[in-house]
């Protein structure tokens, strides 16, 4: 039995350290979607990983490369853990207090983009493994890392890369990438993702734009045949008019209501930051929003683009429309399906003319919530935090956990080092470094009691 | 009885000084929409006009200045030209063969920005005064001129300008800036413009974009609700649903479709030039389109924005989203009416969360086709071209001519010196310059015939 009050000690004692290597890294820039420094940093990860003692490879995949590695443990039980070694672009520059490069901490946090997502995460994995290592010369189970360099642009190769390495990959249980604390310090479980189906919907009526005065009376109009296309997927009832589209929807079980209900009400703080007037489909706050937010699926206009949008007016008649729409999907909603269902209702309300361009999708994914390892991370939260954490069965937003939970087949649980404060994909994005400390502390003891009880 | 031989003959040996005159206004950039060049050019056209003899003063209006001159001549009958000496912007300049602000003469083309709107039209008249001018000594009629400089703005303080010197502009008949001939050479008389109503519609949901997992199944989304709003104004019927806006609609009058039926079928030109599949309504072409293309008021998309419009995807739920919207109007519709029905329109649809920004307008208004001075700009053009001008009812254009027929009470009738390859407002802008001899002949034949029958 190994006793958290060594490992919480040596945890504190390497702290300066573990800050220095999240320094190092988030000096490393590794922006996916500019292509920025992202096998230097892949390289740097897997020397952090190989300092540790872990076999490790950089694996090529269709996009950036994934970082591979393993070490053998007391226990023959295997846990993964997910991360990722890319991060958002840095601008608006101007708006960072230090540059975005270069970690700096003030008043107890630490600034740098990927301070907190997803290098913080990663480093506290690393750190947790130090005092492991250090107290006992051993890591209680055998650990794998899969770090990919795609997560900020959707993961698009991720899938595929599981499911080619899968044998390499196999584990009994994984610990996302993201974890961490609500606004009010309660440690958070995120049992599950919403999918998403992105899609561009855009329509040509014409080789070129005409004068309004010429074609007004005459002409296909290009914003037009966008505009009805789209209010045929849904109209002010909010309710998504393509056929089939709710047929696969697993209604939320009683205890994902039990769950809902016990989460802090977000109401009042939605209301307040977005300076809301109220919320869709007479939502007032409480479970029925928490519900609503959660286990809905959307059809959401994330934008639109047609003619002439400068100031004042230009006397136009758009030849090209277009307009980005996301799906955010629930169980066993598929993103592959909804294109299909799609193209069938436009051709079918007769807007043939309305191309769809697939930009991606994720299917959702939940793990059970009666799941052994996802309670065993629930309650290991105690011992840090005080309370275990709360869990939230789903989360709204998206991510490609799907692959893990249906192709390696492992249970998926968070736990990490974020806060709400955390800023990412924000400038002067940072991580608390209480928040930091116990998020390593909590990582140790999941892995001790996954080798005991795993 | 002024010999017309001698007119053409003088336009003929005065024409080398006509085109300099003509390179000299072109090389004066006078862009309303950039402030550029404004009050030099008003100078050098006062100067010109006090070149022939004209009193000529610059007035102030709430906009850019309006040129105003007078020349008395033989009979008391006055004619009015109304020309501007604006310009629209040149850019993009890359596509230019010549510089924008240079006359170049290539091929019996002279090109420059404005060397056709309005510029080459306002030295057009111009020419045929020094050619009666040197022939006879003296005008035959009174002329005057209005020259604005905010046509290309869409002459928002015009109706005012004209309200406020109606005494001074006194006429019994005017000239319009624009005129010439089709793409079978043959002249044009159009005896009407329809008016127009330019809106902007913008709704504003939330104070920042949110993040379409957090806010999709609970948050407005400005971009739907543009979507439905616009939905609510006209759907694929092309019936616009505004209630009572058909109501002041004249229909076409028997002399209106004859005319239509004795005008060249533009649908196959539309289908080429702008690669069309069809055109809405079910129209295929001959008078149905003719009808339809003029005497129906439209309501046209001229552009839309919302959240995000670049590459790829990003998971956005836009607070801000806009359209603007013009109105094609038809006699006796009225933009102040029409954007009052909007309003009451969008209150009445549940959509008092959109905002309209009024962005400008002008009431339909026709010459009546019976009018004297319109029969004779039409007959005086046969000893120019061969035939008479041929008579569009209405344009499906749009412009201000309604305070000259409702304020200043006067006929308007379009003659000049443009022809289909013009490019105007589009890089390497030109003139024919038989087309403009032509018009400059014609004008001179105007203003001879009208001072003996006017």
């Amino acid at each position: 039995m190994i006793d958290f009050e060594a490992i919480d000690a040596a945890i504190e004692t390497q702290f300066d350290q573990t800050l220095a290597a999240l320094g190092q890294l988030c000096a490393q820039p590794s922006v996916s979607a500019q292509g920025l420094g992202m096998l230097e940093c892949a390289q740097l990860v897997k020397q952090m990983l190989e300092k540790r003692g872990f076999e490790t490879e950089i694996v090529p995949s269709a996009g950036f490369p994934v970082v591979v590695g393993e070490r053998s443990g007391r226990s023959d039980h295997t846990l993964l853990f997910y991360n990722h070694y890319d991060v958002q672009p840095p601008e608006p520059l101007e708006l960072w207090d230090s540059p975005p490069f270069k970690a700096d901490i003030r008043e107890g946090k630490m600034y740098a983009r990927g301070v907190s997502d997803d290098k913080g995460q990663l480093v506290s994995r690393l750190a947790a493994i130090d005092a492991l290592l250090s107290v006992d010369g051993e890591l209680p189970c055998s650990v794998k890392f899969l770090i990919e360099g795609e997560e900020e642009i959707s993961s698009p190769n991720l899938p595929a890369f599981i499911e080619t390495h899968a044998e390499r990959l196999a584990a009994e249980a994984c610990i996302w990438e993201f974890g961490g604390v609500n606004h009010e310090g309660t440690p958070v479980q995120v049992a599950g993702l919403r999918g998403i189906c992105y899609v561009e919907l855009s329509v040509q009526t014409a080789s070129r734009d005409a004068h309004s005065g010429t074609g007004g009376s005459i002409f296909p109009n290009a914003a037009w045949r966008l505009t009805w296309a789209l209010n045929s997927l849904k109209q002010a009832d909010e309710r998504i008019r393509i056929p089939g589209f709710y047929n696969r929807v697993v209604p939320p079980s009683a205890r994902d209501l039990e769950l809902l209900e016990a989460l802090p009400d977000s109401a009042a703080e939605y209301r307040s930051r977005y300076e809301l007037d109220g919320f869709i489909k007479g939502l007032q706050g409480g479970l029925d929003l928490q519900r609503e937010s959660i286990f809905s699926p959307t059809c959401t206009i994330c934008g639109l683009t047609a003619g002439y949008q400068g100031p004042g007016s230009k006397t136009v008649l758009p030849a090209r429309a277009s307009a980005k729409v996301d799906f955010r999907l629930v169980p066993d909603q598929d993103p592959d399906e909804v294109v299909l269902q799609l193209r069938n209702h436009l051709d079918d309300e007769g807007f043939d003319d309305l191309e769809i361009t697939y930009l991606g999708g994720e299917p959702p994914a939940r793990t059970p919530l009666d799941d052994a390892f996802l309670a065993l991370v629930v309650e290991s939260a105690r011992s840090v935090y005080g309370v275990p954490q709360i869990i939230v069965p789903m989360s709204g937003g998206s991510g490609p956990n799907h692959p893990f939970i249906h192709t390696l087949k492992v249970p998926v649980a968070t736990a990490g080092i974020s806060y709400p404060g955390a800023q990412v994909h924000s400038p002067n994005e940072n991580i608390d470094l209480e928040c930091f400390r116990k998020g390593i502390r909590h990582v140790a003891r999941i892995m001790v009691e996954f080798a005991e009880r795993g």
